[in-house]
């Protein structure tokens, strides 16, 4: 099934039961394999209606591609993108300062993957990407993103300079990241309601994209590197906006 | 060959030609390109005494397996890794804050690629890496380095606890990483002479090598996510130890 994918292991199975357990259509565990881990899953995959079938370790090693499954498996749908009004609405109804990340015409699933997995860690809400030259939510970005593509919403947008100057308006303060930027990133200001535009590695930014951001920020580097990998780059403003954050309410606190 | 590599693209070319020319076996040019670029590093080539061979834009295709060769292409000798007693030579006649990273049982190459790629942008003097149970230098390691392996020392020890002991008592300060550390890698002191300590995705450091470190981090990280890729990790802590060397340079010119 193209919009199928397969799923193993205890903690990935762990991330689609509390993501998305609506997509599973199928269940496997070993029937060898009595420990409390994978009895807890096979109860909440009861829990949730989904008929649990016990087979054999030479089975689920097949299934897996003699993947790390640890006695389980599932098949389930890919995680559906979401679309511009549930952006949006997203936005507007925000309880916390917002914390978005933009990925402009990023096309490698296994960057995409990568960025996803660091986004959810580091505590981004949702992950913006244009509908033309964006690499969707495929089988090898939610294996990549190792959960993180069960869990983090995508937001599938027509006009990605539209949405920017959207999120402008609406107090989202737009950080873009790019080789040739005057700043660097820890001497940019990163508190507050942000939204990270990052690009492709190799090309950066598009240049109508940079003229939306309200900053643009760069990662010093060694002359012998031409860049990073953008999930690493991704990582670390990430951090860094967390480190400002925290840093800015320790010092409200004294 | 084993120990040989295809190596394209004008990037990694140059890399090659000002880390390691002595490694490279043998060079073709697209015969039909006439650019600039291409001269200089026909040039370089020449003067370093490489034989260029010159062919078409199909056999580059083929010999670089439909790869972006940018109408150049080298095979070169894998590069070395460097002795126990060249690790001692360099930190000992170092002339600056030593910056290492430690690599406790790394074996996927892919992650010890972007490993090196990361350390080289962010300033590291070398990497350092046990006997057993670790990735070594191999083809698909370089491709992911992207030029870094050409460049970064990678040092092979026998014993990686004697090392840490050794380092310590050089006024190497250890920071290891892991998830159930105490202190956040954000309030830990990270400037001096450093290395940083990583162990695998997953299994983490071992107990012996978390014993040797001076104080250990975590990263802190949303509880829907395992963990962060280990590439992305070491670019966060290597980010957090320039930006404190930053500032504390900042401040002492205050």
């Amino acid at each position: 099934m193209a919009d199928a994918q397969t799923i193993y292991g205890i903690h990935a199975v762990r991330a689609v039961l509390k993501g998305g357990a609506e997509r599973i259509i199928g269940a496997w565990l070993d029937r060898q394999r009595k420990d409390v881990k994978l009895q807890t899953i096979q109860r909440n995959l009861e829990q949730v209606g989904v008929r649990v079938e016990y087979t054999d370790k030479k089975a689920l090693e097949k299934l897996s591609k003699n993947g790390n499954h640890q006695g389980v498996l599932l098949t389930v749908r890919l995680p559906s993108e979401r679309t511009e009004e549930a952006l949006k609405k997203a936005i507007k109804e925000r309880t916390e300062e917002a914390f978005y990340l933009v990925l402009d015409q990023v096309t490698d699933p296994h960057n995409l993957g990568a960025c996803l997995r660091t986004a959810l860690a580091a505590g981004v809400q949702g992950v913006i990407v244009p509908k033309d030259n964006a690499c969707r939510l495929n089988a090898t970005v939610c294996k990549v993103a190792s959960g993180a593509a069960e869990i983090l919403p995508v937001y599938r947008v027509t006009n990605l300079s539209r949405i920017l100057k959207w999120l402008k308006n609406e107090g989202v303060w737009l950080t873009g990241a790019a080789s040739e930027a005057p700043t660097d990133v820890f001497d940019a200001q990163l508190t507050g309601s942000v939204a990270i535009v990052m690009g492709a590695e190799g090309k950066g930014l598009r240049q109508l994209t940079q003229q939306h951001c309200d900053q643009l920020v760069k990662i010093p580097m060694s002359d012998e590197v031409e860049s990073l990998n953008v999930s690493v780059a991704t990582g670390i403003i990430f951090y860094e906006v967390l480190r400002q954050n925290r840093a800015a309410k320790l010092s409200s606190h004294t």
